[in-house]
């Protein structure tokens, strides 16, 4: 269990937050068939909606909906039509369903066109998806761009189909309609900096998985279970925004009709596969040096426990969106296995038993120190840098001099003011004087009390920086 | 044998390449004892020459022999005196001939002033060259500087000599003459590039060693037949400048004749020692991360084989002229073993013997390699840079979504439009993605088709950069 | 013993120089109580003005010391009040002085405030000090800011203190008088570079630790030392500016009232502890890149023996004011075991025996290295940078060609012509070509000699650079 878990308000409601978590994916894995557009997704962000104004003595949280038109032209991309399902199914030779919808949303392949034919099984079998290598799970598949239909099903299910004539029952529409996501905005509760850097903190997770619980149930509870914390939090230095997307085209949907909001971020995550046994794992932005990159990898390192941090690469979520040329954002992701490299991923045995509430409560532990190390990260300045101000006169040194047990605030304070020099922030002073990150915070409340630290941009009293 | 090597055009002809460049090797190990002056120069650019002339159905390529006159200033050098040969031996005390350039051209001290002298053995031993602890060889010297006589012969044979009165004729001549080098220019196909970078590629070999095969009747072996394969590419985007020229001298003379040609050089190699049996090796520019640099280091572990890739140093070959820091050209050395590493080095054991068909085949195809990576080697613009453009209705993706078994292609293509910033070229692409050079090129050729991608200095069709 | 001893002028006075070190070593010990002000810095100064004065063949060395008035502002300090101590000691209760300053130095707590009073065992506790690891040794113990008195002693001493009422005499004056500190300046005696560049070398040891032979009797010893060396030298580059500061105090006071004269600093060197059996250990300044760090570097590997380079931090001597972020000096500390890692570190057992003779005679021959690779390195320019100049003519060259037993030398020259472009300093280019600095230094002296290199600020003859 992560140190960091023990300090949101989550037990104080009489379940853990890993059960809470757990809950949440499981109310979202019996939503309806949910994919990049339609009502799936409608009913999936009312779930979200509800947990979210599920008061627990926080303020009232804004959750706003949107619904972008199909046709909307959004950067090289344009809105797909919605897509809805009233049912689906495939009647054998012997007139019983073989494949229906109705037993699993994974069944129909997703965005499948309306239809309905007669067909015999060899005709049948370029719409029939199955995994040899794993002959009892359902896989996970779609055509969003390329108009197609099919069925997924067990390689079992799929060898034991007789030959003979198949009914095709594909009661699906596909029009125009709109794109659905939505948005929780939780604004800074300090004063914007002097310096005019980047002040937004932009996290997102994708709702268009059906049904499977880590890829991506996780991420929308624990995005869910965030929007609670931060609007808890005493103070915000950062605006937080919490976006509820459908993978790529709602990014880029997103991207395009926020221009304005893309030059006020300053960090971003993307959360998904929080909640599956791999070890925690941190995907570094394309910039590779951003503070959200530093934060993380000292929030995964201080735990002791085993994790991973891995290079950018342009395969993967939404943060391939975020981390194109022309915006390249200072966006990770986080998460814990990777996709592609557990089996489960994409298939019907990613359901409830694939996430466990303790991983679920320990990724989300991890990404609230991640935000807090990024919250308390900045760039302070020495009001005194000529020479070692004397601390022992401010109450900040010990009285009998020359003892050597010195305490880790002490080399705290002296890192700090040797290196707040307006060009390192804290992360920097941490990394560079090999301490805790939590010790230079330390370090600098107390100097920054006597006044021996202000922002970087801060006007001093006379007026000059 | 190198991959490489199967796509010139050699085994058309009838004779693998490697023996063809072996029996350039032996031709020019037959020719007229040479220096870094006179009619044995002369004569090894007229055998060059007509192996170019050799149609073997491609275009006429242009070879072009400077004469520089004697006493001609040359940055802080001046053109030496023309030394020429006509026979040169040492009589015994019997009478007989006991060392005679008619033998082996190394048995004349290089530039050995005229000298007809009878002397004792004893006034004669600190005019004779021998090495003790190779005692079959014959060392390979000269005084082209200071003025000097001598004769090199094997320890056995030193050793051998009785005492007496010895005869020394050395009919030889310097005077005021010229230096001779030539020059081979194939012009670029393609438009200069919008952003009016170096548009030459510069490749250079020495030609003053007296017969030796590998240092360095490999190198001009080979230069001729880079000849024919330039001449023969359907598209050259660079100039390519070979030139055959004296070692020091002739860089330093051809470097200070073409100042106006120096600021055009985006590229260099000079070529020494390509025949033996040690593993290829690149020595790096004084820049060490030049294009050329980043191509050799590819072409040469791409290969899976052994190979070098060594620091630059001040000490060589021509690439000390080209790299002398008033110039700092981006030139390379490419060869196998480097001087002084093997024992054969600068004797009569760096025979024919000790080159081979297959390690001057081999050499080739790299040689060829690095500079398919140059000619390919580019910055690219995204033109689509805010968001991933849509790959599947441009045809560039796969239909059905959601498999893992990702295309190397695919990746490729994702690398490329992230990174094509228009900051990074195609050989930081394939570092930074981990993957094959050409599957970078095979990326860049199927996004240019469709329009996106752009040459860096491109002006897009709306007029903007 | 170090290569660099051999070469001072010590042997010729008859004793060596590590005896002389030590004699003056237990000098400084054998002198009145000292702290950070008072009558026993003055007389530890006139220790060190006499040994200076001991005119050894060298040039009369001027010796300046300075008294700055108690409540002087120094940067963020105020000078304090000046400390003398005419007795102090512990009556028992059998009336027996039990503790006496007299008997050891380290007895009185620092600047222990004028103190009569009658205790009892346990009143008079929270004023003594021993060590109970250590039992035989007594603690050394300062309370310069915050007004205290106390005695230390050794733990076998303080168990051995019987109940009953002790008596408390510490006959000391803290009354506004003045800080004292001494400085040595021996100008340059080259003219100023024209490039500007900063031109003093700042050597600095404190002064105020009592009788403690290491921490900074050893300091003191080979400061004064060196006073005589730089003397001596027949040519200083640099204007060496020696100080004898009391420590932290002393240094912030030398530089708020030196802020002319801190501009014009190059490298500079805070010495401590030189004595013991650690081995040499140099830390970096701030910068971590200084001539002076890298310098040290070279210093202490070219010996082959065992040696430390250790990074900047901001717990250790003075280089923690000279390194403040608002100075950000040149600064770097030599000497051999560091604060606190020894045990003997701030106790009675640094004494005459923890420091030998050839430990002091080794740290003065790598500063004096130091000092002189500082002096040495310089960035040139190579007036003949189109191609290599031709050595031959100018008598740098072998006069026989094609010879493999390259000499260091020639290496050399080839290196330093290759670099020498304006951008690297010696140290870079022996760093780069893997050679021994003085190999560069032979060959820069060699190539400055024909004209082949100038200083990098020199106009050419022609009047252009």
């Amino acid at each position: 269990m992560s140190p960091y878990v023990t300090v949101t308000t989550s037990e104080a409601q009489g379940t853990t937050l890993g059960e809470r978590l757990h809950g949440l994916v499981a109310a979202l894995g019996a939503a309806p068939v949910r994919s990049i557009t339609g009502d799936g997704v409608r009913a999936t962000l009312e779930i979200v909606q509800k947990a979210v104004a599920e008061g627990r003595g926080t303020a009232e949280i804004p959750f706003e909906v949107h619904e972008v038109p199909s046709g909307t032209p959004v950067l090289d991309w344009t809105v797909p039509k919605e897509w809805n399902v009233r049912a689906a199914y495939l009647v054998g030779p012997d007139g019983s369903r073989v494949v229906d919808i109705a037993d699993h949303p994974l069944h129909l392949l997703g965005y499948s066109v309306p239809t309905r034919a007669r067909l015999s099984l060899d005709e049948l079998r370029p719409h029939l998806f199955s995994m040899p290598d794993r002959p009892d799970w359902i896989p996970y598949r779609t055509s969003y761009w390329n108009e197609n239909w099919g069925f997924c099903l067990t390689d079992t299910a799929l060898r034991a189909l007789p030959d003979g004539e198949y009914e095709v029952v594909i009661d699906t529409t596909l029009t125009d309609g709109s794109l659905t996501y939505a948005e929780i905005v939780l604004p800074a509760t300090e004063p914007a900096p002097a310096g005019g850097e980047p002040t937004e903190f932009l996290i997102t997770t994708h709702t268009c998985h059906p049904a499977t619980a880590n890829d991506n149930g996780s991420g929308i509870a624990i995005l869910t279970e965030l929007a609670h914390h931060l609007a808890a939090l005493p103070r915000r230095r950062h605006t937080f925004r919490l976006l509820f997307i459908p993978g790529t085209i709602g990014s880029i949907t997103w991207l395009a009709q926020n221009r304005d909001v893309v030059g006020r971020i300053g960090h971003g995550l993307v959360l998904t596969g929080l909640g599956d046994r791999s070890q925690p794992t941190y995907k570094r932005s394309r910039r590779g040096d951003a503070v959200v990159d530093r934060a993380a990898a000292v929030a995964l390192a201080e735990t002791g426990r085993p994790h991973r941090v891995v290079d950018f690469s342009p395969y993967g979520y939404d943060e391939r969106q975020f981390c194109s040329p022309g915006f390249d954002l200072p966006v990770g992701r986080f998460g814990r296995g990777q996709h592609g490299e557990y089996p489960e991923y994409h298939t019907s045995a990613d359901n409830l038993d694939f996430v466990s509430p303790e991983n679920l409560a320990e990724s989300f532990g991890l990404l609230t120190r991640i935000i807090e190390i990024c919250e308390r990260n900045a760039v302070w300045r020495n009001t005194s840098p000529y020479g070692e101000p004397q601390l022992g006169r401010r109450g900040l040194y010990r009285a009998i001099g020359a003892t050597m047990n010195r305490q880790a605030v002490e080399m705290g304070l002296l890192w700090v003011l040797n290196l707040a020099d307006g060009t390192h922030d804290l992360l920097d002073i941490a990394a560079r004087a090999g301490i805790e990150f939590d010790s230079v915070t330390a370090a600098v409340d107390a100097l920054a009390g006597v006044g021996l630290l202000v922002p970087r941009d801060a006007v001093s009293p006379e007026g000059t920086p």
